[in-house]
């Protein structure tokens, strides 16, 4: 895998025809009824998940917090993910890290390194140099978060600089393609703000867009392809979480669960133009 | 502890006498000549720290980082690290996290209830709703990203917003009196911008303000103190971690530390001005 992050994606996303990427927010109280709801039911439940799912998505999006809160299993558990997801397939920490200097190449090493993760979320408050140490090496990818899919991303993210007459969530991805040397960086983007995600994919027509909110928060699946693939029909990473992994809690949820993968993989197939994978 | 934790932390402060805030940012690479550069000598050395320097100060920030980067080892370090505080000092974990939702609220149950730690900071990019989890139970308190100690916090974190004309750190300061209704929130400024220090006082005289950056990034621990302290002086949390920490690397490094941590908390308590604990 010498190849730079956001080409490993593509050439993920040609071959498994697939702009899905399936978020892994395991909850422990939300396990199917034949699952015990503690750390054994959350492995066999992620493995399960993925069984289901390996052929239809091109990505997995681990997320940390899920894994944090099971305290001294975290780290078995994350790596048990890791070994259950494919060769081939992106894996993507989102970890949302943000720190500076010696403390950001702690995570990056932890999360790149230690977990051997493809990529992570990273947080760009702290600026440029908080940035740099997670996109120092061009095989592994940081999406930036830049207009986040909450309604309190209004908040901050909105706020127009006076100088550039621009919202921040658009200064970020300006400075993005400035941090992307190695090409291997992407943004965050929620689907819950199309006219956005259409924007960003206008200022930074070739980054990945890692596009939260679909389902649960309101945003579309085949929308969020449409407006956030590049023009090859690639690069929009649409991550759906609860509305997969939750499809059925009853015997049948691995059959659920890749009915819906294979739904939404097909809508985005349609939406997204061009030639996402997989297609003549 | 029933107290809201600003009032907690005032009153280990006032005990203590100290304004002084331990980082454990253990490089298992720096570590003194007579300890394993493994997990080993990482407990070691914390415990060693720890115990040097209980007396001087009123709370340690083990910065998650550096735990993360243990792998395997993470969670076990972190609780022993925890378990070796006294009571009555707080702990503050450096994680920087920020989500929204159930995700936000899975890293504060982590590091609240399952870790248990008193506080941890927080980065305030999503908004209103994404502190929200984090600031809901009083007893445990959020220290958020303001003006951080970097230079990068230049990038974003100055951006002058168009419409209030006030740099958005300072949007951020008044916003956090806003979430402070469980007088639980505290803000996080560098020791290397003590203009800004000073105005995050002036915006929000009662919060409680971490302040990294003294020492190998160039912030003076005094005039940290001096500018950060309220009134009464206190609720500057006034952090120092390698000075401490790497104080020496010979068979003195317990004594060198604490050498360190005295001639800084007294330093501090003379120019906090006011009283901060333990004195008349």
């Amino acid at each position: 895998m010498s190849d730079a992050f956001n080409e490993r994606l593509r050439a993920a996303q040609r071959r498994t025809g697939s702009l899905l990427c399936v978020g892994l927010d395991v909850d422990p109280t939300r396990l199917p009824h034949e699952l015990s709801q503690d750390h054994h039911g959350f492995r066999h439940f992620v493995r399960g998940i993925v069984d289901a799912t390996a052929d239809l998505v091109s990505a997995y999006k681990p997320n940390l917090a899920f894994y944090e809160a099971m305290g001294e299993h975290s780290y078995g558990l994350l790596r048990d993910t890791l070994d259950a997801i494919p060769a081939g397939l992106i894996t993507i920490a989102d970890a949302k890290r943000g720190d500076i200097g010696t403390t950001a190449e702690r995570y990056a090493s932890a999360i790149f390194e230690t977990l051997g993760f493809d990529a992570m979320t990273v947080n760009p408050y702290q600026g440029s140099d908080s940035v740099e140490p997670y996109v120092r090496d061009p095989e592994h990818g940081a999406f930036v978060l830049c207009k986040t899919s909450n309604p309190g991303s209004d908040d901050f993210q909105n706020l127009r600089s006076a100088e550039e007459q621009r919202p921040l969530w658009e200064l970020v991805a300006q400075r993005a393609l400035t941090w992307n040397a190695g090409n291997n960086v992407g943004l965050v983007v929620g689907a819950t703000f199309p006219e956005q995600l259409a924007r960003v994919r206008t200022l930074a027509p070739e980054l990945p867009i890692l596009i939260p909110g679909v389902g649960t928060q309101g945003g579309d699946a085949a929308e969020s392809a449409r407006l956030g693939a590049a023009a090859d029909g690639t690069m929009a990473v649409v991550n759906v979480s609860r509305q997969v992994l939750y499809a059925s809690a009853g015997a049948d949820w691995r059959d659920a669960a890749r009915s819906e993968a294979t739904a939404l993989r097909d809508a985005m197939r349609a939406a997204a133009g061009a030639s996402p994978a997989g297609r003549p």
